[in-house]
């Protein structure tokens, strides 16, 4: 018998340390599937972001079945697609491409649905009153988006572009509804934790290339819960900080996890096994932190 | 440990049938590699030969390690590679690219040493001073290289469109010498065979859309070695015949499975089971043809 075939990839920009073909295939060898991962590094090809467009449609012209898009291309590609999802047509942003059998191109977003998943998982009984965000960025737009989807009173973004910051509240307005979402500078940060349930991270700060903390340990308390976007390394030093003062945490692996699952699902039609897609992220982000050490 | 992967597949017009993904891709599967071979039709795409160039740039730049390119792009694609094979540059035509990798696109023409292969494994001691072929088209092309490469002192080319098989002909005297090839039109088969010591047969007649002999059936004589080209159905109307009248036969599917394997070797470095992939065929090809009768 012929193994089912998939063939997909990842579009961006400096995309070579990426899991997710590692994610994506391990997934696919435990259903015994013929799959694929390959990484289409914009940088490595020398073309501009703008040279998204072409590369989706030579992808479904030479049999892919679906592409997760990334920095800097998840706007970009929209004009390229044929219909988008709820998730990417409100955020206005794309990371899953699935071409549909002698069909339409359409457009997903997982980091939301995946950021939901993980959220609804990890910390299910976590309120959702008042948030605050930290970062506006594509990350932060995602899990806003995610965490007011799961039923989210308010958010109240934080960034050091206030513009930005802004920005990000006044497109969360018009899709929430109004005041569901507000936009503060770093320097109200104080004031607003104290009466905040929970804190989302979605900035670079803490990943191996930025490490050290978002905010001042001492703004952390036990009344808080934390989540973060980072997950390489999945034990950011924010995690460590916040566990030391009583938070409930969520490491970024779940939502590393579920986006990826959520496109596979796509993908395929088929239900992956997150609990061993746990395993293996922190098997995968494990092992490169270990790597890193011993250097 | 992540298994070795390779992407490729197969640019031409029809291709649908092609048990090419099928062979490449059992033939990994033992060797427990992660490859995919996809069919990239120009007919479902909608775009003409000449698109070949613009789809193995495509290939390249979204991670194919290689294509095989068959009818009727073999000639066309030459002129967007950076090299050539021996076999290629003498033929004209290419029917393997390899994406070195951050290096050049290179053709190979795995027809010609597909069939000496087979050849060689199938009629090692095989009399090759006079060879009657018919047929001369591309396939007929590829394999009086292949048989002059191997030593046969003169090949008759019989076409029934005399001006093609006058320029191979020619061609071929270029290339190996005056004298190593001729011409003949079908009404001096019967003279021809008389003081042959085989025939290559290179039409599609035989063929489940072409069935039938491609020549009189009392033109074939005990002294001479009959080889097919076609392998769908390994067994032809042709072999079955010759064997009756005496002849030692080589089927078709030994050039098939020769020119995958090659392919194979030339996209991943390894060495290919052959005995495994002509066991391939004869289930492949067999499967068809039982099939074909059960309709």
């Amino acid at each position: 018998m012929a193994k089912d075939a998939y063939l997909v990839g990842l579009i961006g920009s400096g995309i070579g340390p990426s899991l997710s073909p590692a994610l994506h295939e391990r997934e696919a060898d435990r259903q015994g599937l013929r799959y694929l991962y390959r990484l289409i590094d914009i940088d490595a090809l020398g073309v501009p972001p703008e040279a998204v467009g072409d590369l989706v449609r030579a992808a479904r012209d030479l049999g892919f079945d679906g592409l997760n898009i990334t920095h800097p291309c998840k706007q970009l590609v929209i004009e390229h697609l044929d219909a988008l999802s709820p998730q990417a047509e409100a955020l206005g942003a794309v990371n899953t491409v699935v071409f549909e059998p002698q069909g339409r191109t359409v457009g997903h977003n997982t980091d939301v649905t995946g950021f939901a998943a993980s959220f609804a998982r990890g910390l299910p009984d976590a309120p959702l009153r008042e948030i605050v965000q930290l970062g506006a960025g594509g990350a932060g737009a995602a899990v806003a988006h995610a965490t007011l989807t799961l039923g989210a009173e308010r958010v109240t973004v934080v960034d050091a572009l206030p513009e930005r910051a802004a920005a990000l509240a006044a497109s969360l307005n018009r899709h929430f509804g109004a005041g569901r979402a507000a936009s503060a500078t770093p320097d109200r940060l104080a004031h607003l934790l104290t009466g905040a349930d929970g804190l989302v991270h979605a900035t670079p700060t803490g990943m191996a290339a930025h490490p050290g903390l978002p905010l001042p340990a001492d703004l952390l308390h036990p009344g808080l819960w934390v989540a973060e976007v980072v997950y390489r390394p999945l034990e950011t030093e924010l995690l460590r900080t916040a566990r030391a003062a009583g938070c409930a945490t969520l490491d970024g692996g779940g939502m590393a996890v579920f986006q990826a699952a959520d496109a596979f699902r796509l993908f395929t039609g088929r239900e992956p096994d997150t609990d061993h897609m746990l395993t293996d992220i922190a098997e995968l982000a494990g092992a490169e932190r270990s790597a890193g050490r011993a250097v």
